[in-house]
């Protein structure tokens, strides 16, 4: 059961509204790279990071904008 | 409420022209910049660097035109 | 009103032929740098430096290309 | 028949939830990478590399973003 | 009318066959170089660079993946 | 003739399996590369770089997946 909800929470993309659908897609790309990298401590080393680093903010941005795309497809742009 | 509207104006991608939907487009991007970098000052720093990197302006332009292609459909491109 | 068309001209993806919106793709994805970029200057500056990097050029397609999937559908494919 | 199987598990990309679709992008991504370098020691040689680079993980999430919207679409989005 | 067929030849994003399709993408690709980069003499000395750099030679087959997924769509695929 | 097939096997996007549509983007991804870079010693000396190389081979994951979006939806992804 916890595995079902490891990298999607509430293991379903519908959102009440467009603001808690864009809140899923930061949840959602961050889960990815939690599995891919399952130290926390090495995980927030690199925070730092990509915190300060324009590319890689945009970066996360363009992931991001992919990930809401299909969150606000599936919830017909909350229309 | 304020945490409601923090990652999309209005918390629609309902928009009355392209020009707004393009304006929302480009405002989306950035909040997701702010969330993941909070610090005020800190993106400050480093607007002069993307602001005057080729690299970095185009992929700040691939991230707003997938933010778009998102808006532009929710709105049936507003035909 | 002339806010209105700083990110769209003529504020509609609608355009007569492909060839007309593969245009409107281009003058989409540079407006996005404009605005990012609001230095004439600056701007022209940076030309030399990505009309001469392969990677940036490819980069620029990649944009524009993810453009024109949008303006393409707003206009059913000019069908 | 072990053929067909190499690159997408169960040779279909319908399942029963949205968890289950998420970890099937994350399978196919990682099959993709896996036919591109068969040298399993090969492989597992990058693992610090990527799992240690915040670049690398982002686009590791850029990557399964785009295989989830597919499998997303082709399942309905779970609705 | 040169310049009505600039960016696409023929002014139209229907082929025949899916390798017309494909051809056509890969030349809409080439044409946004072009017009960033109108001096031919540049164009042909950044050739040795991206045709012997695996990570352009990757950058271009996802521009191409791009403008074919539009063409693809305007087609229905070829079905 | 030779020609026809020569960007897209068989000149379709159809496959009888979704596991042969995966193959079929695979392909497709590598066939870009080879127009691009029609020396195959050329290519075979980029394969060690590309294989050994965490950042490249999620590139081509990314490519990939893009173009398996496509033939997906072509084939009304195999339901």
């Amino acid at each position: 059961m916890s595995e079902q909800t490891q990298l999607i929470p509430g293991n379903s993309l519908i959102t009440k509204t467009a603001e808690e659908g864009r809140a899923l897609a930061i949840k959602m790309a961050r889960l990815i790279i939690k599995v891919t990298q399952p130290d926390a401590e090495a995980r927030e080393k690199m925070r730092p990071t990509y915190a300060n680093d324009a590319a890689m903010l945009i970066a996360i941005g363009q992931t991001v904008a992919t990930e809401f795309a299909t969150i606000a497809k599936a919830n017909n742009y909350w229309k």
